[in-house]
């Protein structure tokens, strides 16, 4: 196992700080699972396999009060059998801050090579990490491996370095002198970044590690401590990334409660206590609107949070309909739409869609959106593998209640997947539903559900899709317009709802995906959350520039 | 009269930036009147005595609805007799809403010129603001014509250039391109710092332009338009400088909208109307802990506010006790302690200060204390012009309220100011408190009210300082100790509440005074405030980074 030397680290850092900055492809981390080496997926399942109905034995958290867990594959059906120990939260609070004496003091450099060390740590550990995401998120092995793995991995590199950035923006120390006529005052100034206290990061089922490490890893290399309070469903892949820390804070003679991992049960959540605790100062949080709106509304805390959004799609005009639908059917159906990501609203004029000099008849366009959607599914092949499974039974039962709201045009129905023939599956519903149907599409719909809105023209779709996002938040929004001045202006309509826009994806490029090192994921300005990985505020909200001065 | 060209204007915001960074001494500005020409300081006065008593007609908003005005001057007990326009809270926010929409597309490099335009503007009106403060805060002349005119305009500059900075923190447009083995996807992507919309200042009666400019020039240079909300009682220096910004706004071309002036009374104020107002996005603030907690309550605003603090001085050991109380003592005097910055709270151990290889005792520095304030207020020529005048007449009851709460080491008393016999003029009354009467010395006394509070030791003095700084937050503290493990001991204790440490200042340099480009004021740590003049999160809160992506 490799581990980074103090020359090695500095570099990932500036080089990733480079990357942040330039904005083009960067990744620390290939997302290939062929680039870690012929041995790494057998020894990852192994690791997987001896884990299976076994304490998790990793951390260096002591003297649980119990070992609980309640995790099961959404592709067996199978409860893991993994327990994982729990605390107090008194206990939990109590190290945090004891542990918090130490690491606030601990110097910048010396905590980001802890944090590089860890990263390299749980990279030898991507198999083990993906097999760990499939069997608790649903996701596809190959989706779990990059989504958990590398772009993770990433994703905390990333806000490890913006952090670092912000940390060095002003000087350590200076001799400030003002002239006073003849003569002048001179003081001794020094300048230093306080840390808030202790960091509660709050996952979600569906991305334990990815909506997770960047919280952790900003917190972390801002001179905070973290408790992890993972979703119980969804604990093992996290669980390894904090044992890592720990390793690598413990290498380093720093005290592990620095991260702990506090695992609770459905049946009992600690998320609360934790959130409303006063030595709570930092909390990130993943997950329904409804939770995310308790926590940013809780007195005294900085919080970073991504809640729900209703993504939406228009559909103005294309170069190629075929292309488009082949792109964005393909978006829908991604982990069946279980993504913060994945397009739900479809907004397509009654009047049709222009294709260089003609215009397809509003129903071709709807026709073959159902059409591709329903193929992806079908497929023997590519459908599984893209849908994956539904990590949640609710979800199931969201896609049934659906049905009634408006004109099914595609039915929902289980895959086959021959690897898996117990797994919880559900290809997309599609329903059709009119612009004045606004109580329906106006909620996020979370799973494999999609929604084509007629509309009287793109205009509509427009008022539309904004007020949607403004009122009701939107992390994605993907346009097909092929007028250059209309697409503009329709650009600037999203962005003062402050929503990305993705004109015209076609290819192997899709809306869902927010690469590291170039896209912000969030924009924070609207209600689909209050932060963004990651920019400057992400990282510089976590920590308090106070100034000293002192006569000569 | 002087104004910016692109060249010139590009070069004074580097130079600041650079200022930002190196933190030593810089200033735009200079503070001395001096500096400013022979003819400067009597046409300043002359403009100043031609608008007594008239309306003030240098801005450019249409359509008032009455033209209205109470400010009266501490120094000769009369009114300024100035009428301002005033307008419905609707007309202002429809026309900073409309002037958004321009000013939000106008191009940052054109902001910046239209900004230092006006700050040059503003330049040529030192002396008239320097009257127009003297005569509605009572600060001296000197400190009027310093911090409102030479030091707030630094401030503005600060603003303005870190904001210039964080717009430029990534790239307007990249071409990003992924490779996936033999082939790869291209995106073109571009990145926007989005406004938020229409901002807010709500400005203070002491310090009417250098408190406010501020979040004016952050909020306007990323792009939003501004509703200034002065004190009633304070209007007529930021009337000018808000009157300059739309001169440079209309030399351009754009809507003198983007920057308002909102001129309310004492018997009907629009400062709620305004904050709870949807579209208003973003609000500065600075005045009492009460409102100010209102306006950080507020839902869906970025607020920036300055509250009230305990500043706190701890005597631990001096070097030489006559420098240190004349240092102090003229801390407590300058403009009567109605600075945010000025210490209220003296903790002195009963056990006495070390000075070389003597004790002093207790009694003997207490008394050296009140000494140097009696000296300093008794002085003919330093007194009026340290102490200057009152602004409130509340603030003369408070002082008399407060006899009874203490031994009274020394009676408050008037000035004698030959320049004007009638100003409102109070020397500073000196309390001294046991360390049990918490009660007493936990809250902010506002004005010339010295307490000096008798511990243990220095440990209880330390820990006392620093519960009263978290519970009711502090924008300085000044310790006096020439023991350095201590010292360093302490200023940790400081920093873990966010409060800035200044040790052993004497001579001609003070602890509620801070500089430019060197000093954060505010840490925004503590509940004095939850922001800083000028860190990053001060300018990078007013907007959103919106990144949107295209197939090439």
């Amino acid at each position: 196992m490799s581990t980074a030397t103090a020359a090695h680290y500095k570099e990932i850092i500036d080089r990733a700080i480079r990357a942040i900055h330039a904005r083009t492809f960067y990744a620390e981390y290939p997302e290939h699972p062929k680039a870690y080496g012929e041995e790494a997926p057998a020894k990852g399942l192994d690791a997987f396999n001896a884990q299976l109905g076994k304490p998790f034995n990793g951390l260096l958290q002591q003297n649980p009060v119990a070992w609980i867990g309640e995790e099961v594959s959404p592709y067996t059906g199978k409860p893991l059998g993994i327990t994982y120990p729990s605390f107090d939260t008194d206990t939990l609070i109590v190290r945090a801050g004891r542990a918090f004496e130490q690491w606030k003091k601990t110097p910048v450099d010396t905590r980001a090579e802890v944090l590089i060390n860890a990263l390299e740590k749980i990279k030898n550990r991507f198999f083990e990490i993906a097999y760990a995401t499939q069997h608790t998120t649903g996701q596809s092995f190959v989706m779990s491996f990059q989504a958990s793995g590398p772009h993770a991995s990433d994703r905390a590199l990333e806000a490890l370095a913006m952090g670092y950035e912000e940390l060095h923006r002003f000087p350590s120390q200076v001799v400030w002198e003002k002239p006073m006529g003849k003569t002048s005052v001179t003081l001794r100034k020094t300048y230093k970044p306080v840390p808030k206290g202790i960091s509660l990061c709050i996952g979600c089922s569906t991305f334990p590690t990815w909506n997770s490490v960047p919280g952790i890893f900003a917190s972390l290399i801002t001179g905070n401590t973290v408790i992890v309070k993972p979703h119980p469903k969804s604990v093992y892949p996290i669980a390894i990334v904090v044992a890592e820390i720990q390793a690598a804070l413990h290498e380093k003679g720093i005290d592990a409660n620095v991260c702990q991992l506090a695992v609770d049960s459905s049946a009992q959540l600690i998320t609360k206590p934790l959130a409303e605790h006063p030595l709570v100062k930092i909390i990130d949080y993943t997950g329904s609107s409804s939770f995310g709106d308790y926590i940013e509304s809780l007195k005294g805390k900085v919080t970073f949070t991504e809640k729900a959004g209703v993504n939406s799609v228009i559909i103005d005009s294309v170069s190629d309909l075929k292309a488009v639908v082949q792109n964005v059917s393909f978006a829908v159906s991604l982990y069946s739409g279980q993504m913060c990501t994945a397009p739900q609203n479809f907004f397509i004029p009654e009047t049709g869609v222009r294709q260089g000099d003609t215009t397809l008849p509003y129903e071709e366009v709807k026709k073959a959106l159902v059409d591709a959607i329903a193929g992806l599914a079908g497929h023997p092949q590519m459908g599984p593998g893209t849908l994956g499974a539904i990590q949640n039974p609710a979800t199931l039962k969201r896609v049934e209640s659906v049905k009634e709201l408006g004109q099914v045009l595609l039915e929902p129905k289980g895959l086959n997947n021959p690897e898996f023939p117990e797994a919880r599956t559900c290809s997309p519903i599609v329903l059709e539903v009119d612009a004045r149907d606004k109580g329906i599409y106006e909620n996020e719909w979370f799973g494999p559900i999609v929604l084509i809105i007629k509309t009287k023209n793109t205009a509509q779709s427009v008022e539309l899709a904004k007020d949607l996002a403004e009122k009701h938040g939107a992390i994605t929004f993907s346009l097909y317009c092929t007028d250059e001045a209309l697409a503009q202006s329709i650009t600037e309509e999203m962005e003062s709802v402050f929503v990305p826009v993705s004109l015209n994806l076609t290819g192997m490029i899709w809306v869902n995906q927010h690469a590291t090192f170039s896209d912000f994921h969030v924009t924070g300005g609207n209600p689909a959350g209050n932060a963004s990985f990651t920019n400057p505020e992400y990282v510089n909200k976590r920590f308090v520039w106070v100034g000293h001065r002192r006569a000569q």
